[in-house]
């Protein structure tokens, strides 16, 4: 152990994303997880790169897939991390392995961060129910039709479960998901399941 | 009247759409209703221009905007087609004067044409509830989720409200929507208000 060790070393992150994704929402949130000391992986739908977006309409930049779903395991991580833009989780959540992978996490007990639309796949695997959560303003309907319990603020922390609104929440979000995945797993994951 | 009188001749139709929209589903559906005869006004949160997208990550075109839809009045129109695009509806269904607009023509028993992800302002609006419906199938939870029946149809007829899946129905969509429009006002459009 050195003196430089930071509160998520040893611990390895997936982002789940894919096509769509709002550039600033993986560039940031990878960023605060790496600097804190975890290895990260892009996990996504197929091989090869995906397509991040300015403000949804604009493309950005190409990112590199370290593993694509099917053969990623939950178990092989410490936490989960969910970004937006709005086309990214509209098609994640048409694919039943991205959501087989989304809800073992949950049923691990490990911590999951979502941002802006990234808690479409907390809606569609089912994982929402009972939880206080917030999100992009436009999710507020489909997630209290899930049975969350939405609410408007920059960042939420529920057991384990961190939600932002918005890229202008990050600071907030990056925060609060180091904090959270350096305190491992919360029984009150399981809450939905 | 002349003897090149067509389904829609004399009446007056809004596509409600925004930023995002799927280039194809606006001009197929817009064509299709103009060469049955009828008069058509793009309705949109701002006026100047929309910006559509092919395969919603590629810019495609941009729209001169007809009408504003806080300046908008359901009574002036015949009847309402929305189409889909991901980011389009997400931006509708956070303006309370689209849902609004959106409502009055369930209230006035209008025919509504709606395809791919158009149908989120249904949910948004409460307006799906006991109704049977298609759409894009990331949709599917949120629908059901709000009390709407979901079917996988190319397209699907409920009294007066037509929803297809995605561009490659339009043909089906675009021929029911003048059937439907046609038709003038359905009483079953009243089921979900």
């Amino acid at each position: 152990m050195t003196s430089a060790q930071q509160p998520l070393t040893g611990k390895r992150v997936a982002i789940l994303a894919a096509d769509g994704v709002e550039d600033v929402e993986y560039t940031q949130s990878r960023a605060a997880a790496e600097q804190a000391g975890a290895e990260i992986h892009l996990v996504s739908l197929k091989p090869g790169e995906i397509q991040s977006m300015n403000h949804d309409v604009n493309p950005a930049n190409r990112y590199p897939v370290d593993r694509t779903v099917d053969k990623a395991d939950a178990s092989d991580y410490d936490g989960l991390v969910l970004p937006g833009g709005t086309v990214n989780p509209d098609r994640l959540r048409m694919n039943s392995d991205a959501m087989a992978f989304v809800t073992a996490f949950f049923q691990q007990e490990k911590p999951v961060a979502a941002i802006c639309h990234g808690p479409w796949s907390l809606v569609e695997s089912g994982m929402v129910k009972g939880r206080t959560v917030t999100s992009y303003p436009s999710l507020r309907t489909d997630i209290r039709n899930a049975g969350g319990n939405w609410v408007d603020q920059p960042v939420q922390v529920d057991n384990g479960l961190v939600t932002s609104r918005k890229p202008g929440d990050l600071p907030a979000f990056c925060e609060k998901l180091v904090e959270e995945f350096a305190e491992g797993r919360h029984a009150g994951q399981l809450a939905s399941v």
